[in-house]
């Protein structure tokens, strides 16, 4: 056992999640073994659990976007310096962030290279050699990518990383009306994978002016609450209107024989949900996984001595058999260490469901199932197991959104005073839904003075700010926005 | 018709491939929208055709990846300098063409960050921490990512590009024995894509030392011929002994209880077989596409006039339905286009299936049936019409696997003497197979005599070397080696 314990990352978490959260998120993720830190500040590896969970994600998501018609491109990783700067917002919104190649081998480059923080720029000047008539629309690509950002704030692991992987849509078409429809696909898509996939809820709204992606005409995001209070935004969808098609001259002939500017859209999702997924879930043990996106899903540990081990090990690769059409099983008949250690490592890994079985369980016919959400255990018939683990497997994942949900719904406070917003801010955190005017100065305000910001104006809450007013000037509201501390 | 014609890339190629191969393929890869240049010299715009036949390539390989154990993983793009430094000949090797990230937003890096050009430096940083006892090997990872490796000669897109996709094989393992049983397996996990998806021959063989991987201890490598008569390095396999694991100090316990370094392996198969596959099937019309790679597999153009358009249309529509079981299918019923300037569309981007259908065709029962390949049509009564599209793709795979076969066999030329060599090498092209001492000193002779390297020394060849003599400076010959001018 001594090589194992000296390599230190099968060490137990030594802080709880309630008590310093971002201790406890700093040793699960890597303590589980689904990410781990390296030479670069601010970019992981991803190890196989948690690599496995992102191409599972991105499988699932691609075959959502094919059926609509959205297609993969790529392209290239380096943006010229003079495309980047084509359109103004944009360029002012990513360049304190951009790395930049000036060498290559030896020699200066002419030109200095961004390392793509986003594609707008360079795919629209393709887009703009590509599209000429109204029949080469709509366009809908996408690709999945790395991109770097290099934030100076100190980086979070997944949910604050100088690289990350995400995909990025960018879709162009003839008018602004089928423009705008496509927000409700691709939102619709982001929510099913995260409720689907992640067992994530979150709130989706539109950004305000100064929150909304550089260059965009409008954001619109959904948005997670951390248990550290914290909030953290997640997916997101942009109506480009014909910003970029301006900048770039993407311009097409209609049926009618005129050139109009193209509308565009741009969306992306990124390995930040892993971050968001494993604070959601992950409890004192280490990682809870979603069941889908766990690579193992069932461990199955023997229980022997010496007399007994050759009959259970062989009714335990037996049992596996069975399981693994159902669900991706393995065997931890690793003779080194102990049952409690075993039980141990793969709560650490967050796999959903351990079954174990001994002599006495094997004489019995059943084994011992425990979930890993909620600790239970119980005896199940060893006919009765492959059934089993299939609806525990749905159970789990059901279990862990509805909790998610219980615990997003109760993170959002309705204040109606900047005393109380105050309050909520700088006490439990979470959101503080609050009347707002609308203007800059206010939302300034509260930055500057609370150090939290404006998430988003949820979807569906405009009604509610009627006959209020702001929280913080006093005027008529005209929006309802969660306000929130924030990653 | 005009804004189609306005866009310049459906134009037809202006050269033939006999006669101007290079001029040929640098028309033939972007007037088919299969890629495209962009802003950046040297690096590619994936179009959705490119795209689709990577992400077939990439999802059939990852599936016999893991059907091995080989499992997934992601690292940082970027290395930071004195990582990439540690390893000598494999700094020595890829310094010259690194892209070097200086600077973010408006800071100077205090360390430069190397864009990966291949990622052993970052990784084996983290294997060194993750290894510690026998358990723990074999490690089995894989990469699917994005590198860049700035060479200063003229890119040629795909086949010599500054950017490129690939998959990055790193294992680790207790035992030499090991590390080279993999070896066949990789190398046929690569065959059977080239040779299934790909309609690809190639030819197997180890590097000389001078042409090996900087840093491995042996590389085997995949070579093909072009029409042109130069070859090109296709997909390579690396043995690289222990010569990271020194560099890196990767070790591990054994059972025995003894501190070992490990043995590892790279490979690697790129994007450049996409600019194989097209040089190797296209024709003076444009694209030919192996069936299993090609996003639309069968075109369906309607042939109508204003009177028979409704039910020709209908027709096409229920066939249309028929048939997408069994293949990719898209109808071309667009009104603007003729059907004859469809045909010439189609071909140019190698759809491997037409089906021309008309009212006289409908009236019959049947349809005209053309294969890309050979261009031959046939009748096929409608009732037949999906299991012969099933049983045509199957062929024409064949075909182009057979044809590219012939022309593989053929451009191999046995020489005996320094003269033939040149002859071959300044004449025709392809590749003189020819005896060789092993000494550097001949092998360096014959590049800068003539320009041409040792492309491998082909598996199953070292028997005919017995008993013949250098081709270079007459000295008892220990190796056949394959001479070619090269990509």
């Amino acid at each position: 056992m001594a090589d194992k314990h000296e390599k230190g990352s099968k060490d137990g978490i030594t802080v709880k999640k309630e008590e310093n959260f971002s201790e406890w998120y700093t040793q699960v993720i890597s303590k589980s073994e689904f990410v781990d830190y390296t030479a670069v500040s601010g970019a992981l590896a991803f190890r196989p659990d948690g690599y496995f969970s992102w191409e599972t994600i991105q499988r699932a998501m691609d075959a959502l976007f094919k059926a609509e018609g959205i297609v993969n491109v790529y392209f290239p990783l380096f943006i010229p310096e003079r495309l980047l700067n084509k359109e103004k917002e944009h360029v002012e919104g990513f360049n304190p962030e951009v790395a930049w190649v000036t060498h290559a081998g030896n020699s200066k480059l002419d030109e200095r290279l961004a390392v793509r923080p986003t594609s707008e720029t360079i795919m629209y000047e393709s887009y703009a050699k590509w599209i000429r008539s109204w029949r080469d629309l709509p366009l809908r690509y996408n690709q999945w990518n790395n991109v770097v950002r290099w934030e100076f704030k100190h980086p979070t692991p997944l949910l604050r990383s100088r690289e990350f992987l995400w995909n990025e849509g960018h879709c162009a078409f003839a008018t602004k009306e089928e423009a705008e429809a496509e927000r409700e696909v691709v939102l619709g898509i982001y929510n099913k994978i995260l409720k689907e996939y992640m067992a994530l809820p979150g709130i989706v709204g539109r950004k305000t002016e100064s929150e909304k992606f550089a260059g965009a005409e409008a954001t619109y995001s959904i948005e997670h609450m951390l248990p550290s209070g914290i909030s953290v935004q997640g997916p997101d969808f942009h109506s480009d209107g014909q910003n970029f098609a301006k900048a770039f001259d993407i311009k097409f002939l209609d049926e009618e024989g005129k050139t109009e500017y193209v509308f565009q859209n741009t969306f992306g999702f990124t390995t930040r949900e892993l971050g968001v997924m494993i604070a959601m879930h992950g409890d004192d043990k280490g990682l809870v996984m979603p069941p889908k996106l766990a690579r193992i899903q069932v461990v199955i540990i023997p229980i022997y001595n010496n007399d007994t081990k050759d009959s259970v090990i062989k009714s335990v690769r037996e049992l596996s058999k069975k399981i693994s059409g159902i669900a991706r099983t393995f065997v931890d008949d690793n003779d080194a260490y102990s049952p409690g250690w075993k039980f141990h490592e793969w709560e650490l890994k967050g796999v959903p469901i351990r079954v174990e079985i001994g002599e006495r369980d094997i004489k019995a016919d059943k084994a011992v199932v425990c979930r890993r959400d909620n600790g239970k255990k119980q005896d199940v018939k060893i006919k009765d197991l492959p059934k089993m683990i299939e609806s525990l497997l749905a159970d789990i994942h059901q279990n862990l959104y509805d909790k998610a949900l219980k615990a997003l719904k109760a993170s959002i406070h309705e204040v109606g005073t900047y005393a109380e917003l105050k309050k909520i801010i700088n006490g439990t955190g979470g959101f503080a839904e609050a009347p707002w005017c609308g203007s800059p100065k206010c939302e300034e305000k509260i930055k500057n003075d609370i150090q939290a910001k404006i998430t988003n104006m949820p979807s569906g809450t405009q009604g509610k700010a009627k006959g209020k007013k702001c929280i913080v000037c006093g005027e008529d509201a005209k929006h309802t926005v969660n306000i929130a501390k924030s990653y």
